[in-house]
């Protein structure tokens, strides 16, 4: 049998999305730019893809900026954001916890002069919104804080959050990296107070090098790529249409049905961990309860390293990740576990199992037997 | 009958390029910093476009960069060298007739406090490299020009170029954008002294919205996307496999018979512009022999506009452009038209002819035939 539960760290193209993506390449392959209709035509995919994520987040169409990747959204939200509000101030607030996009981007404008703060998390994962009242000042001109955590499923208090930075200081902009949260959570931008949103293509049923930014309509971020003006001079490059497109079908796929999807994930999680916490020597890190997200699971087997046990899965099928595979492929200590004050014995210890709606109850009984079976036998080579 | 000559603007995906991003998407759909076999496999795709690329180039598979778009690639090369040795200088050189996403870049740098030398042409749409030897100073980091001229198919005397650039400086580093050059002409950066190379994947029957950047070894350029260190930390964000995969495929696909690649679109080019300068009141810009790049031929009816002109070969099922479709859907005069000297009532009535190797002689037929019949009756509108 087959599990791939690894579903964070990127997912399967989809029928539908497959579907517009090669239609994009074979039939309607024109340049969005052309004067003649191939281009029209080209561009008419854009606009659908727009109305189709604008409708997710009840937002405008002219909100959405269309990126190369998540990792781009975060980094033009950053950039763009610092360059072009630099004179109302130069500090800006994130987590300890966010993925190397917003971390190497906030060291790189460190670098550059602006000054940042660096929330603690608790041992669940989250921030205190006092620790977020307390660091907001009058010249932060942005707050940046992921929605889902990657890598343990934490879901930070974005809404408290949202409302604490327009009450303490309502110039500053509030950027989410909701990349492990859309098409897990309900996000309504003007409703939560979100300035800013990254969504990633790959990570929901979509296609790999698309993501989108949305930037709430007054707001002028300054683009980090020059060139021929495209999607109003914010982000230059011949559109990447194919990828566009099935962005725009994965994302309406996502939120077709999305509180049966929440549910049906967490019903999945739910009986996971159950199983799970029965093996002696398993531990489940952070909340267990429905207030993390129903995708993600993070398991340490205290004194099992992380890679040991993820090819002992691999070996029955079992696709799991040790770390956030978001980064590098050489495994490190993981800031979050770390800044969540995991034990010194599970920092290198933990996988990550990451869930879609495809999974099964069958394939979640399959996996509970491999940690069964496995668990023991691992345990007993551990150095003491 | 339909005829697409547009191929400068974008391409259609082909049979091969289009089988092997699907089995990306579909089966091996792994996230390559994934430590399991999943990801394996899916940096084994990324492997195996490099070792394809690299031959094309008879460069190294590690001066590989993969980026989102020509534009990225021209950024990056151009932001990475500025940043990157800055120390050495802060003088760049280019030419008047780049492409906007190298002289979009080369206005930030200036912003920035950098100087730039833009370079004029001929009416051919060349540079004289009397006056390259005469910019280049000894704070001159980079020169970059544009190896064919995506809007008349001038090719650039590059191998000229580069011999002249290390001679008079040889810490002065070549950028060559070889988008419209890369299948159509025969590259080897390190015989052609060229440090730094971009292609585009959708000019060559690859996908949109992937390309790449060579620069040679031990150049050390700045990223421009900070994250998690993708790439050596060159590009960080998780790989775009199968649009890499793709463009490994149209890259290798684009060489395997590049001389009668490049026989079969001269053969196409010469009889469209025999039947084209045949016709009263047309004209053919540029080089009209075998010194410019043979699949691109741009065409002025003076005192027609070129909108009026696409639009009615439009209706004949024929696509062409007005302008490069690589800037805006607004059609502005051309800066490259401009800087040759084109006479005013061509300037505004240029379009562009682009071929591809599967067009065919009875499509050169149907666009002469389509040339006959409509621009007498398109010039008997003109006011005097």
């Amino acid at each position: 049998m087959e599990v791939y539960v690894d579903n964070s760290a990127t997912t399967k193209v989809s029928d539908s999305v497959m579907e517009v993506i090669t239609r994009a390449m074979r039939e309607d392959y024109g340049n969005p730019s052309s004067l003649h209709n191939k281009g029209m035509v080209a561009e008419n995919y854009i606009r659908h893809a727009r109305e189709q994520i604008a409708k997710t987040l009840c937002c405008e169409e002219k909100e959405l900026i269309f990126t190369s990747c998540g990792t781009e959204s975060d980094n033009m939200a950053l950039f763009g954001i610092a360059e072009g509000y630099r004179r109302d101030g130069m500090h800006l607030i994130t987590t300890k916890v966010e993925h190397a996009a917003i971390l190497s981007s906030m060291k790189r404008l460190e670098d550059m002069g602006y000054e940042v703060t660096y929330l603690d998390v608790d041992s669940m994962g989250r921030i205190s919104l006092d620790d977020l009242r307390a660091a907001i000042r009058p010249d932060t001109i942005l707050v940046s804080i992921m929605y889902v955590n990657n890598e343990v499923g934490a879901v930070m208090p974005i809404k408290e959050a949202g409302r604490i930075i327009k009450e303490v200081n309502p110039k500053t902009l509030f950027h989410v990296d909701a990349i492990q949260a859309y098409s897990k959570i309900d996000i309504n931008p003007k409703r939560d107070n979100i300035d800013l949103l990254s969504v990633s293509g790959h990570k929901i049923h979509g296609p790999k090098g698309v993501a989108f930014l949305y930037v709430k309509d007054k707001i002028k971020i300054k683009p980090i790529i020059f060139g021929g003006g495209h999607q109003n001079g914010l982000r230059s490059g011949t559109e990447n249409v194919p990828g566009v497109a099935g962005l725009g079908q994965a994302c309406e796929d996502a939120y077709r049905d999305i509180e049966k999807t929440r549910e049906y994930l967490y019903g999945l999680r739910d009986y996971l961990i159950e199983g799970l916490e029965k093996i002696e020597g398993v531990i489940i890190n952070g909340d267990k309860s429905h207030n993390n997200a129903p995708h993600i699971i993070s398991v340490s087997v205290p004194n099992v390293r992380a890679e040991v046990l993820l090819h002992a899965l691999e070996e029955k099928g079992i696709y799991v990740s040790a770390g956030s595979a978001c980064s590098s492929n050489k495994p490190q200590v993981s800031a979050t576990l770390k800044a969540m004050g995991l034990p010194k014995d599970s920092l290198e210890s933990t996988v990550r199992i990451s869930l879609t709606d495809t999974n099964t109850k069958e394939e979640m009984d399959y996996v509970l037997s491999a940690f069964n079976e496995l668990v023991p036998t691992l345990r007993r080579f551990i150095r003491r």
